[in-house]
């Protein structure tokens, strides 16, 4: 299965004076969770644009806010792949914190990206790529 | 007509190293917008929490990533409520650039935010808010 | 005299739990200021790296916290060249807040940017640039 | 000692489209990488507050820029106190990172923060977390 969890610990730099970890903060989060999930896949951003010349943008993202999450706390972020296309992955993903013995949701959202080339065109991942998606599903 | 435009400059901060805006500050920029609605408005966030003890809180979004900017450009903001319930708005939120004699679309946005009293709870609006509001719509 | 003053809004984004504006955040407003300064000037960042092959990057800074401010303080930001060599700048920067009859210190900060080539070499300014530095002194 | 070494991955939101880590973004990591020390000493943030009304501010930071560093860099930041008075702490900090058998210095800064009353007012720290800390010297 294509999936990943990463841990995060909440620092000021994420919260507002709601006292609350910052809503856009969490789209910081999911990210770091996407980018390892593809690290683990070998897909190393900076190396797949030096060597195919394409970058993953995010076409499209959703987000909603279950419960609040507070300095210090020690959140988990979860990422699963929903669908690989040509030229896009959609992410499944959702954060949650344990507490004694209640799993706390926070966040649940979805992300999708697409691959484009330097002109930022949309252009289909290398067939190597994509093939990985496909045996690993 | 509940609506508001601003317009915010693109700094270094909000952009990353793919040589664009990142994805996730373009929360701020529509939130930025939010808040200036509101204080349009006569909601003062700090002001209202103070007098009701209420926070406004967000509880869904959902954005669409039409075309990139860039470092330096000049964007415009544009936020709408689309409905309110007691307890509830919604707004309708873009960003755009003028390039020339062109608008070139940024992002499309929803926002739902919800009103909670201190202990997190969802609490309707006092009646002069909601009032204030129905009147205008 | 090479000066600036901007005002800006603090916005949810920009706070902390701590319930006043995150220390790190008066960097980004700082350099606001700073590159509102060299617009001003004549000095778009964008357009500069294009022509000249020459980008400006921070060298060092040092900041004094002097009063926290909070969400919605309308600050100003003040920021003057102390001086100019071929490959460097240095700026003093203040932010205040205006409260009644007070004008209430909020931050002291000095930042010293240089100019590199695209290796990341220190590389004089093009001397017309200099020039424009040097006459309005 | 008292001092502590976290590793940080650097994500698109520590990037800016110069391409390199932004430069206010390095206090973000310096900041976590203080709270994490004061963590291992047994002085979580949120508790000191609760039970002691003390929370610290940072008073003043200074940092020079010795290298940039750049997406999916591992960076290592490296905290040591170099004081500690009744109401005040002095940390010097460092950021690398390793290349093959380099150690390459990235930024290096003091920061120096000051324990607080919920009135703002500077108050010496709790004779206990004092001692704790002149035990360890």
């Amino acid at each position: 299965m294509l999936s990943k969890k990463i841990d995060i610990r909440v620092y000021y730099e994420d919260t507002d004076s709601g006292g609350i970890v910052y809503y856009a903060n969490y789209f910081k989060f999911t990210e770091r969770c996407r980018t390892e999930l593809l690290r683990d896949f070998g897909l190393n951003q900076t190396d797949i644009f030096n060597k195919h010349n394409i970058k993953f943008i995010v076409h499209s993202v959703s987000m909603e806010y279950i419960n609040p999450s507070y300095l210090d706390d020690m959140l988990t972020v979860e990422t699963s792949i929903s669908f690989t296309k040509k030229a896009s992955i959609e992410f499944d993903q959702k954060i949650y914190k344990i507490l004694g013995n209640n799993k706390i949701d926070i966040i649940k959202s979805k992300c999708k990206i697409v691959s484009i080339d330097s002109n930022l065109k949309i252009k289909a991942m290398p067939s190597d790529i994509l093939k990985k998606f496909l045996e690993v599903k």
